[in-house]
């Protein structure tokens, strides 16, 4: 049982209740009846969907003027999302900045903020920025963060480029993470990589929402991403999907990190489009793009190219709704996703490319701390009905803990 | 509501039921103590299910001896599937062959036969062929085809080669098809790619069995593929996802008919890999491999480093648990699959190569009848429940139809 739970089932068994909050956030209060039509689940399954939320302070219900009832029977009642009723906190610790976000369960962000930090913070410092920046949201929001439904952390993995500044391992990271924010809270806490947190935001909140197949990939400093199926996080086997910096690029290609060989982030990353382009900062290349710089109009078109025919195979593969780009490179604007739509629409079959939309990321900075929102709002309305979900924050970490090694 | 009940989350819905399906039948009989440890589901849940199961007459309820009860309170009964209570017809209506297969509901095979036919032969013969097969395993069987739970049947996309023939377009074979099965039977009738039932029916009964996330490769005259994650088929926003035939191997190569350019398919399908030989049959590609012909080894060989540099992009993206290799290509065996797993190793990340498996198929010509049965035995259990579900079969198929339009 213990790697069936920690699989992609325990994903999907979330699904019923999620329907349920799904349609209450997105169509507002409603009757049980009109709540068993619209989400298409039988009367004695949403019964006892509705019990649990409401036992979990999920939902609040309140009597409704029924004039075509005219007393006769039960009085009619208005399911609703208790939006003071549970609180998520979300965390992004990444390599250059921290950023904190806390929303309610109708999924309302009630308040987010953020701040630089050095690669070379140490880690159990910028938890420190983190409980900092959330004590005063909590205080300048008049909310109190004691009874929190839980706490989605987003973490850098470790990448090659501050490889040098001997920061602690990610299982090292991912313990203090835990810990400090487990004895500050004593709720639930969920630990993934801020990518894959920021393609679930994206998806709810960003350019992906409403839909339910969104693949999402980060242009910085790595080269990530992460894949949205059915509305959720899929991790597969190792909890890697969705990585797609490693597609290879060209099998002759260089060798990678990763163990692989020519990968997309090798041609693509911040580091390789900033020596192309033989200056130091991205914003100088942006002033050129901007000037009608050739030369660097080149390199990013090629970049564009490059990407697009990594995500034609990606997209072939899943057949996603939509594409979200995100991260610093996406700045370029058309410059980029022209050649990536060019490459995307070349090297998809019919039917995949049929409707298929690429974006820029909607989200900024707080994408990955609403990605770790979104966690916690899944998993917390479901502790009520099943026991095998993690109550226990040892074992919902444990469960979260297969992160890509390469961020 | 209609988009989304035809999209993922219907099959999502079903994971509750199919969690108690597979336990029982993997496990055997046991109490509803026993279930409800080892599905993780609340009690309330799952007697909502079993109470459902039981009505859909999917379980049978018997009194067992309980010693340690003495007597006490109520009798205790263990919860079994009927293996009688439910039967699945699959059936897979290819271009050059037939297959019929039988199944109950405890995913027992009771019995199934094939036929070859003609890429000529009408699709109203080839209906009327399929249904005799399946009156003649009925009988030799002792079974009454008057009560099935539904047929799931895998049709063969409008293959390029075939296209000279005339055969009907794809969406009338589906009508033609799925009527005629509906007028004969009486109950919901599902249609799908037979490719991506061959999918799901390795995943369930073949190299794949036990596993949640398979990725399925056939390598046949066309070559194709599908994607199952979590246990289920995986449909993507356009049906198609797990194309893989249509992954591009050289961005420069030549068109295809899918809109593409430098497809997988067009390096090596079948008719490819006979015409680089030189050789009008597989069976004298084969020979020629046993007899050490270098030219043959070498083409297969490449074949191979071709497919491996595809799968490996496909695996980045949803990191499989296993890629299963099907199509008369695989008989090629180590030649072809050593190739295909060193290119994997070679161009996939640290975390997506860890414990993943490349294996051979290992179901016969019923793969995709058992596929179609998977399909049935997955919804029928769930009619009860779910209101939602296609009790009507022209909205059931209408669901299934977006088959790719390339096989």
């Amino acid at each position: 049982m213990a790697k069936d739970t920690a699989g992609p089932l325990r994903l999907l068994r979330e699904t019923h209740e999620d329907r349920v909050l799904t349609v209450l956030r997105t169509q507002g209060a409603m009757t049980r009846a009109q709540l068993a039509e619209r989400t298409g689940l039988s009367r004695a399954t949403l019964s006892s969907i509705v019990q649990e939320l409401l036992a979990a302070d999920a939902l609040t219900e309140t009597a409704i003027d029924d004039t075509t009832s005219r007393g006769r029977g039960r009085p009619v009642t208005q399911l609703t999302l208790n939006a003071s009723g549970g609180l998520a906190l979300g965390m992004d610790l990444g390599h250059r900045f921290i950023q904190v976000t806390i929303a309610n369960v109708a999924h309302e962000v009630v308040g987010s903020a953020g701040t630089d930090c050095s690669e070379r913070t140490p880690w159990s410092k910028r938890l420190e920025l983190a409980l900092d920046l959330a004590d005063t949201l909590a205080s300048d929001n008049g909310i109190s963060l004691s009874a929190l439904a839980g706490v989605g952390v987003g973490v850098v993995g470790p990448v090659s480029e501050t490889g040098g500044h001997r920061q602690p391992s990610r299982a090292t990271r991912i313990h203090l993470v835990r810990d400090g924010l487990t004895e500050r809270f004593g709720v639930p806490v969920y630990v993934d990589n801020n990518t894959r947190l920021a393609a679930l935001g994206e998806a709810i909140w960003g350019a992906g929402a409403g839909l339910q197949n969104v693949l999402y990939l980060r242009l910085s400093y790595g080269v990530g991403g992460g894949l949205v199926l059915g509305g959720h996080l899929f991790s597969g086997a190792g909890g890697a999907a969705g990585e797609l910096g490693h597609i290879t690029v060209d099998p002759r290609g260089p060798k990678c990190v990763c163990g692989g060989r020519g990968c997309l982030e090798r041609y693509v990353s911040l580091a390789a489009i900033l020596e192309e382009c033989g200056v130091r900062r991205f914003d100088e290349v942006l002033r050129r793009l901007a000037d009608g710089d050739r030369a660097v109009r080149t390199v990013i078109s090629t970049a564009g190219t490059r990407i697009g025919e990594v995500l034609a195979a990606a997209c072939n593969t899943v057949n996603p709704e939509t594409v979200v780009i995100g991260g610093e490179l996406a700045a370029a604007g058309a410059s980029l996703l022209d050649p990536i739509r060019d490459a995307v629409r070349k090297h998809t079959h019919n039917q995949v490319r049929h409707g298929l939309q690429i974006a820029p990321a909607a989200l900024g900075h707080d994408d990955a701390a609403r990605g770790g929102i979104a966690l916690v709002l899944r998993r917390s309305a479901l502790l009520a009905g099943y026991p095998a979900a993690p109550a226990d924050p040892d074992e919902a970490a444990a469960t979260r803990d297969r992160i890509p090694d390469l961020g």
